[in-house]
């Protein structure tokens, strides 16, 4: 229709789901929104503070260099350092995006040509997939196998799908949408088969601070096997500042270097009044995530004690994130599933199906953004219209 | 190397020439910096007023919905309407993006298939070649012709270039670098051939606002000649908001519903302060951008004057934007120029071969973020350095 290479891609998924939302919510009806992974809590104080400073400056505004302001990059890096496990990161292997999936579009870039091969563990990150269609990259989704109330990485069925084409493997950890935190020995292995067969790891960590103890997310950038790591990270979720785009590349200098093409192409830099409430708000992460996790902890035991009292969903307790991935247990797709909630009990949730065919017969549920009332009153609204 | 496609690209060269620059600055000398095209203002209070309000919400900083807030796409759409003479536009033909460049890739992914060919006129704009280059796509210049002091179409050339495989032609008016707007008469001569050849137009009008009377900015798509026309704009330049990465895309609604698929995968949305504070810019749109044209003409021709007396620069007189191209005599590469007079006068600019071979023996001259003093001193000081 459009002769483009969109036509491959259906709309993002919760911009759907949304688009129904906000029909209902224009006849009146209260929504109760699961949909969006997003933190519900104000940004850190002291980010807002610094970019209260910039709107007084009387400097021009201007565009930063293209990877960050070098003193934001210093104090990223020394994140990194402190809070990641990263003990030697430097500026210089940092590069400022606005957003994980910014970072995520501009190591995909500059590590493929067209025609190769892009592996994603299903249930994926839908918007990975969509960057890989438009880099004219072949998507592979690899099945993670359900075991015990987890998944875990399927290694026959990977080892099966790589091929000469292989370039990147893709770990989202901890897991959207499946709230898990991979196991240190699973990544590990992950690293070394990568280094066996050449092939970059593309480390999705945008939920990286947001896990409940005992559960704790080590970078695979941290485990010495391999050097080919690419780390995204965001400051969307962990430093709740989604509408401000700012997140983070961490990789070797050298693809560092060569993603600036990438990001002078399409965004020059990012946006500096984030870029300096990121600077500010990492100088608070014990006490800021320390407040987060345990407020999180708190929805999602509020929507998990909810969820058992509706049979037609079983639910993977999350390792971390802001998300339940809930098993389906009715004859229904998944999108018919969550569309006839939203009609009948105005909850807004995510067909599984959106994360890829692996996701099909669950529903992705988010509590990062209710009070636990609100959670508990979801559930409890779930249960009658299903009953 | 990277085996990845950043190897077809050069680093983008402003990039390049700031690296020196931070080098000499770095031991101490004074550099006069006429390379970055920003406009050196501060933004309108009002706009720095709409950030400092969302500062003290009490609301999470969420995402907007993928093509902006609501209500900024409305008041966006207003200013299109009374300011861009595009009398029916209407917020679903129009999607906020971070800057024009990402409104750029945004169209160009939408539109394209991997190896359609798309026309730049030449000297071009370096990022629109790095991303029809990311985007496995054919850039085809197509050389402006040198006419009494103005650069202007070439039909000859266009006509031979295209082929089968041409998708768009990408104009930008006000250019860059050459500052000219392209006469009316040939802008609807365009349109008329790629209404013949079945092309899109994507139209750069990042500049628009910011024309020296008599010249005026007429967008094509205002000419009721094609359907087919792709509006890029900018927040950066106009309102002087470059930092905050706040542009726009306008074009069919169709289109426009195609495109939220890339803006997912790249950014999920511009940032919402950013829209904030470009929804109150473009209410003081009158006000603003008359001072901003009568500070800019004073600027220009501060330079203008002080370029009369070097003899090895002749400049082509802009009819908008913020920088003068200037033809180089003198035997040697616009790289070596630029580099040369970096080192020995301590101005900063861009060399011409930077937007294409068309624009070898050319410099660029940014006069927007210097004061008239300021600009005449670095004439004064290449003049003393060449002569």
């Amino acid at each position: 229709m459009w002769h483009g290479r969109t036509d491959r891609i259906q709309r993002p998924p919760i911009a759907a789901i949304n688009a129904l939302a906000a029909d209902l919510r224009a006849e009146g009806r209260d929504l109760i929104d699961l949909g969006q992974a997003i933190l519900g809590l104000p940004p850190p104080p002291a980010a807002m503070e610094a970019v209260r400073s910039y709107l007084e400056t009387s400097e021009p505004h201007g565009y930063s260099p293209d990877p960050g302001l070098p003193e934001v990059r210093d104090r990223v890096a020394g994140f990194l350092r402190r809070h990641k496990g990263l003990a030697a990161a430097e500026a210089s292997e940092l590069l400022l995006t606005c957003g994980a999936n910014q970072a995520f579009v501009n190591a995909l870039l500059a590590l493929t040509q067209p025609g190769d091969e892009i592996v994603l563990f299903g249930p994926y990150y839908f918007d990975h997939l969509f960057a890989i269609e438009l880099g004219s990259c072949v998507p592979v989704e690899v099945g993670l196998r359900h075991d015990a109330g987890r998944f875990v990485l399927d290694w026959s069925a990977l080892e099966a799908a790589l091929t000469e084409r292989t370039r990147c493997v893709v770990l989202v950890s901890p897991a959207n949408p499946a709230g898990m935190v991979f196991r240190p020995d699973e990544v590990a292995k992950l690293c070394e088969l990568c280094r066996r067969r050449g092939l970059w790891l593309i480390s999705d960590e945008t939920y990286d601070l947001l896990t409940f103890p005992p559960a704790r997310h080590q970078s695979p950038a941290t485990m010495g096997i391999l050097d080919e790591v690419v780390v995204l990270g965001s400051f969307s979720k962990t430093f709740a500042l989604a509408g401000w785009r700012i997140g983070y590349l961490y990789g070797p200098a050298e693809l560092v270097e060569e993603t600036i093409k990438v990001q002078d192409a399409i965004v020059v830099c990012a946006p500096v009044p984030a870029q300096l409430a990121a600077a500010a708000a990492v100088a608070h992460a014990d006490e800021y995530c320390a407040h987060a996790v345990a407020e999180l902890e708190r929805r999602r035991d509020a929507l998990l004690e909810g969820l058992a009292a509706v049979p037609q969903l079983t639910p993977i307790v999350p390792d971390g994130a802001t998300f339940v991935m809930a098993a389906i247990d009715a004859p229904v797709s998944s999108v018919d599933f969550a569309t006839t909630i939203l009609r009948e009990a105005g909850v807004v949730t995510v067909p599984g199906s959106a994360f890829g065919p692996s996701g099909e017969g669950y529903l992705r549920l988010s509590f990062g953004n209710q009070r636990g009332a609100r959670l508990r009153e979801a559930a409890g609204r779930l249960r009658t219209a299903l009953c």
